[in-house]
C-alpha cells in the first residue's frame, strides 16, 4: 500500500519578494517524511485571493492532505480564511469558540480584543480548530486542508498537533554514502543499482570541497532490508 | 505599465523529503525584485516526468518568464531536459555546441567525457544555451522557460546571465518601519494607509523580542514619492 500524499501551500508576498526565506516547507517535509506521508508538491503564492483559491482547489483535489502557512493574522493582508472559504463555498465569520479562546488570552494579557484581533476568530463554517499553544489564535482544518500560521514557531506547533491525528504510512528511511568522485564517474553504476531496486529512490548530490569533486548518494525507501541491500551494492563499488 | 511576471519551478526529491533546503527561490526572488520583474508563484515538484511537464506547461502559460532549478546533471534521476522537451514537443538529443563545451572542459581537466557526462549535452531542439561559468555544463532557454542547475553557485551564475537579457520593469522599492506594538494594535491604522495607497503593498510581520510584541511594517512600491508619503503617514501614527 502506498503512503498518503500531501502538498504544502505557502501564502505571502514577503516570500516572493525575497524579504523572507520560507522555512516552513523544509520543516513540514521532514515531519511528514518521519511519519510516512509523502510530500509531493509545494507552492508559494502571493496574498491574492484568486491565486490562493486556485492553488487550494488544485492541491486539495490532487493530494490526500494540504498544509498552508501564512495569512491568518489580524491585518488587512491576512486573507487566507476568506480565500479558503471561497475555495470551498463555506461562509466565513467570527466563530464563538475561536472568539472565546482569544477573549481569554487577551483578558489574561490585559489587552483589548479589538476589531483587528477579532479577525483571527473568523473561521469557515464546518472547520475544526487547530490548537495554537504559542499565541492562541487558532488555525483550522476544512476538508483535507490544514490552515496554519506563517510564523515558524506557531506553524511548527500546529504541524505537530495536526500530524498526530493523521493516518501514517511507512516512514521513509534514508541512508547516505559519500564518494570522493565526480557525479559523472558514479552515474552509470548508480543507474544500474537504481534499475535493480525500482522500489527505492536513489539521489545523487554533487559537491566540491577543497577543489576536489565528490558526490553524496542518498538511498531512500520504506523497506530497511532493501535499502541495506542497495547500500551494500554501492559500497562494494565505491569503498570508503 | 505593469512589470513582467515570473514563476520559479524547483525540481528535486531532495527538497520534498526535507534533506535539502531550497535556497534558489529566495535568491531568484531578490534578483527579480531588484530588476522589476514580479515573481508571482513558486512550485516544488519531484523528479517525476509527468509532474514536471504539468508544472512547466501551467507556469509557462500563466507568466512571462519561468525559471527552473535542478535535474540537469549526469545521473539517472536528472530528467529535466527530457521533461521540458516533452512539455513543448521538442526533440531532445546530444547537441554539438553543448558537447563541444563539455569536451573542452573535460580535456582541460584530463577527465573522460563518458556517456553519463554526455547526458549534460542533451538539449531540446531550438533551445538557446545558458552559460555556466562555474562547472561548464550549460543550462538552456526554450520559449519562456529558463532551465538551470540546482547547485546554488551554478544556479546563481546562470540567473545573473539570464536576467541581464530580459526586459526589466520598475524595480520594487521597499521600506521597513519597526513598531514595538502588537500586530493587533497596528492593524486598523495600517488598513487605512493601505486603502489610501492602493498602488502600494503594505506588509505586516509580527515578532516577539525579550517577551515584548513588535511588528515590522514593510511598504513596497515602484514610485519613491508614494512609498515615502505612506511611510510618513505611518511614522506620524507610530513615532520611533
Amino acid at each position: 500500500m502506498s503512503n498518503p500524499t500531501a502538498a504544502m501551500l505557502v501564502i505571502g508576498d514577503e516570500i516572493l519578494s525575497g524579504r523572507t526565506r520560507d522555512s516552513n516547507t523544509n520543516y513540514l517535509a521532514k515531519a511528514l517524511t518521519d511519519v510516512g506521508i509523502d510530500l509531493k508538491e509545494a507552492r508559494v503564492v502571493s496574498d491574492d485571493q484568486s491565486a490562493i483559491v486556485a492553488a487550494v482547489k488544485a492541491l486539495s483535489d490532487a493530494y490526500d492532505h494540504v498544509f498552508t502557512s501564512g495569512g491568518i493574522g489580524p491585518t488587512h493582508d491576512d486573507i487566507t480564511a476568506d480565500a479558503i472559504g471561497a475555495a470551498f463555498g463555506a461562509h466565513v465569520g467570527v466563530r464563538d469558540d475561536a472568539r472565546a479562546l482569544l477573549q481569554a488570552h487577551y483578558d489574561r494579557a490585559g489587552t483589548t480584543l479589538n476589531e483587528a484581533r477579532l479577525r483571527m476568530a473568523r473561521i469557515p463554517d464546518g472547520a475544526a480548530l487547530i490548537d495554537n499553544p504559542v499565541s492562541t489564535a487558532p488555525g483550522f482544518t476544512i476538508k483535507n486542508v490544514n490552515v496554519m500560521a506563517g510564523v515558524p514557531s506557531v506553524f511548527e506547533a500546529m504541524v505537530a498537533s495536526v500530524i498526530s491525528k493523521l493516518a501514517h504510512g511507512a516512514p521513509l528511511l534514508s541512508e547516505n554514502w559519500r564518494i570522493m568522485r565526480g557525479e559523472g564517474d558514479v552515474a552509470a553504476p548508480l543507474a544500474q543499482i537504481a534499475a535493480d531496486h525500482p522500489d527505492l529512490s536513489l539521489g545523487s548530490y554533487p559537491f566540491q570541497k577543497d577543489g576536489a569533486y565528490g558526490t553524496n548518494i542518498v538511498i531512500r525507501g520504506t523497506d530497511q532490508t532493501r535499502v541495506a541491500a542497495a547500500m551494500a551494492q554501492l559500497q562494494a563499488l565505491f569503498p570508503a
